[in-house]
């Protein structure tokens, strides 16, 4: 694997691959062996044109216990607002010998760009750009849903080895709210079809984005009834920006709320084993109530725990040894 | 030791245990050991919600000494300002390994209440919280007294051997200024009676904290009565801010600056071996005289300096290898 | 050599030690060494009082690959704006054991003043003040010309053994537009001086600098007479600002772009072995066509790869063992 640009054209084994060696990553965290010095020596560049602490610091996380030097450029009151071009910027990290650029864009299509380009050899990681992907979200929301479901450990998934290997078949993910703009559903929906799980996005048809009738998913605009059809393994709660919110005339949060959001009665309907994931930051009693939130089924906490060692994997397999002869 | 949150709440014999790991620390230091093992494997976050360079690159510097991995988390523009929660934004340092928080916070109180949920399992350290406590400052006050008070070379207090093991019994301690609005004399004023001192408060009524007759001090409202009746050991200046100055019925700087600053001839009327602390930055020409501030009695450098050394105790003391059993 | 504050002041063999010092680093790098033990245990503080995400990851990606520790300090937002005195800022960092200080200030002279000041035992290092100096980056400037012209392997500039030991006596450097402003152009008169090269500033009068006259360079207000009477073999562009643009009386940028820029017909002019820099980043199409910056002449993107050797050159030379016995 050169670079790590979206799910979509990411066939089944390279996700296995993936969530497998983020097992191994996990388990040298759990026996408290926190620094492997596997990435000594590579330069790994943040590189944020959006402002987004949690995926940075959990990519700053992965790289350092892999021994790598990590280098945070934020492209605020950076020369590229004297009007520096990606091109420039890409060519400025190559020439300090980058060996992975982890980017996030507002862009749709700038880390692919990026990777196309000879401008730079460093393997990219997209971060999240424009409403286009995100995914290493994806695959620590299938490594959560693997360990949770498959792990053999009851609900805690805190042992990964009765996962390893496996793909979601025949799981059932449910993916309400503001689909249109998530970054985080479309990386879900490819991976997850790649990982054989059923998916189906529920959401009012102002958010919907145009052209998902066309894609291998389920469409639903009543939330009750797609947890009836579907019987979902899985219900993922996307946020809800408040403009957009209004732009799908909701008059107000309450309103969201009862329509579209996960509250108790919902959650107590919920299949036995079924889980509860949230990307985060959630607005707790908007998409999803604290009770929910809280839950037992809740996933919330695993999912970013579980993105550092989804992270570290990625890492490891785009800038270890193997790359240079690749390259 | 757990959580360092205050000062109010440290026994004399914790105080004590600071203060001489942190003489340890300094001696390493000084043998050009810049460099221990000791937090290799571990993480440290600075989770800032208020700007604060100075302490932020203490605190940074102490924990890369030790080998730490530091991660940066400035609450500007990151996911707080999309309407996350101090739980939230703990639950994901939890999640990325976090072993120890710094956190600065406009909030009282704050730290206390990240250390007392089950939302995190690291220690946390206060690096300032409203109006309430500034913990390490205090300690490294402290520091700097037993050093230059009871050093044994002199005033240039760079040997503590001799004050190894002592607490400040008997030591006059005056500490002038806004009192209403400073952490860092809360701090003191808990840690110095727990170490036998003898504190003193000089302010106007207006910049007195409320309740403040309640506490274990002594006020004046004279600088110059509070010289001649306290005979101090040590005189601690205290920033004004300009609109704080107004408020307490200031008409300009000069006026302050006669009233309640370390003038010249406050100055020359200390005792012998009398100090002048401040914790920085300092306002020169207002609360304090250049004259006074570089005199042979200003330690303000050696507090900064000795800041480092007292933050790299305290990390030790909370994040090293027994914290886990206890934890 | 215990700072590094200006080009002026440096004499041919203090430069040709530096470039050859950095001939050393890029082999080390490009033996796939990427990481030396020299510095470990230093601490390096970036104390940037300007943006400049370009110049402060190049001397970032350079003190890491010596193991040093990496401290950011920018101003913005820092105890600076609660009206911090260089002074007071200075003093800090000495009290946090800072080996090296690396400082972009907006005042012509700061670093100078940093230096001889008692306030600090660090070693200095300009990375841009004022309209003043930028010496590293005349350093990467005169690396790249001694590697291109001399460097014996045609135009890669791959390898450095022809040119070790050298300087650049006869070089032939015309520097075109925005002079009066530019740090760049300063430092590069100075050192390319030293080392035997011949200057020419190419500007309008209303963008030369006050007193160039009396330099040791020549001036031409016309460009294409300075490209056939000096017959360059290196052709050095500035970035333009469109406000200063403005105030030379421009009425756009196309007739900016006809009179002083770099564009196809100019390129086609020069001699055989003649290169094109730019200190970036560049406005493409103004000061500098694509088609210019991007041909085999160009040497944009080894400037910048170079200036990584040369900022650990600066680093190692100023920084290491040596240093102490030197203070």
């Amino acid at each position: 694997m050169r670079h790590l640009l979206d799910t979509r054209s990411l066939s089944r084994d390279e996700a296995i691959l993936i969530l497998d060696t983020a097992e191994e990553m996990a388990a040298t965290q759990q026996r408290e062996i926190k620094k492997l010095p596997t990435l000594r020596g590579k330069t790994v560049v943040n590189l944020f044109f959006e402002d987004s602490t949690r995926t940075r610091i959990s990519f700053e996380a992965a790289a350092k216990r892999l021994s790598a030097d990590v280098i945070n450029f934020s492209a605020k009151g950076s020369s590229v607002s004297k009007g520096e071009s990606l091109k420039d910027t890409a060519q400025t990290l190559q020439a300090i010998g980058a060996d992975g650029v982890v980017i996030r864009h507002p862009a749709s299509g700038a880390p692919a760009k990026l990777a196309a380009s000879n401008w730079i050899d460093a393997g990219v990681l997209n971060a999240g750009d424009g409403t286009h992907e995100h995914p290493t979200q994806a695959l620590l929301d299938a490594f959560t849903m693997r360990r949770r479901l498959f792990g053999g450990s009851g609900s805690a998934g805190q042992s990964g080895d009765a996962s390893r290997g496996r793909d979601l078949d025949g799981v059932s993910v449910v993916i309400v709210g503001d689909i249109a703009h998530s970054r985080v559903a479309r990386s879900n929906l490819w991976l997850l079809n790649a990982l054989g799980a059923h998916v189906t996005f529920v959401a009012p048809e102002t958010l919907l984005p145009y052209g998902a009738r066309t894609w291998p998913v389920t469409v639903h605009h009543s939330f009750d009834t797609a947890l009836r059809e579907e019987q979902p393994d899985v219900v993922m709660m996307l946020r809800i920006q408040s403009e957009r919110m209004h732009a799908a005339f909701f008059p107000n949060e309450r309103e969201y709320a009862r329509v579209w959001g996960l509250d108790g009665a919902r959650l107590a309907g919920l299949g036995d084993r079924a889980i509860v994931m949230h990307p985060g930051p959630m607005n707790r009693g908007l998409e999803i109530s604290s009770g929910a939130a809280d839950s037992d089924r809740s996933t919330v906490l695993e999912q970013v725990a579980n993105g550092v060692s989804v992270r570290m994997a990625a890492l490891y397999l785009l800038l270890s040894g193997e790359r240079t002869e690749q390259a």
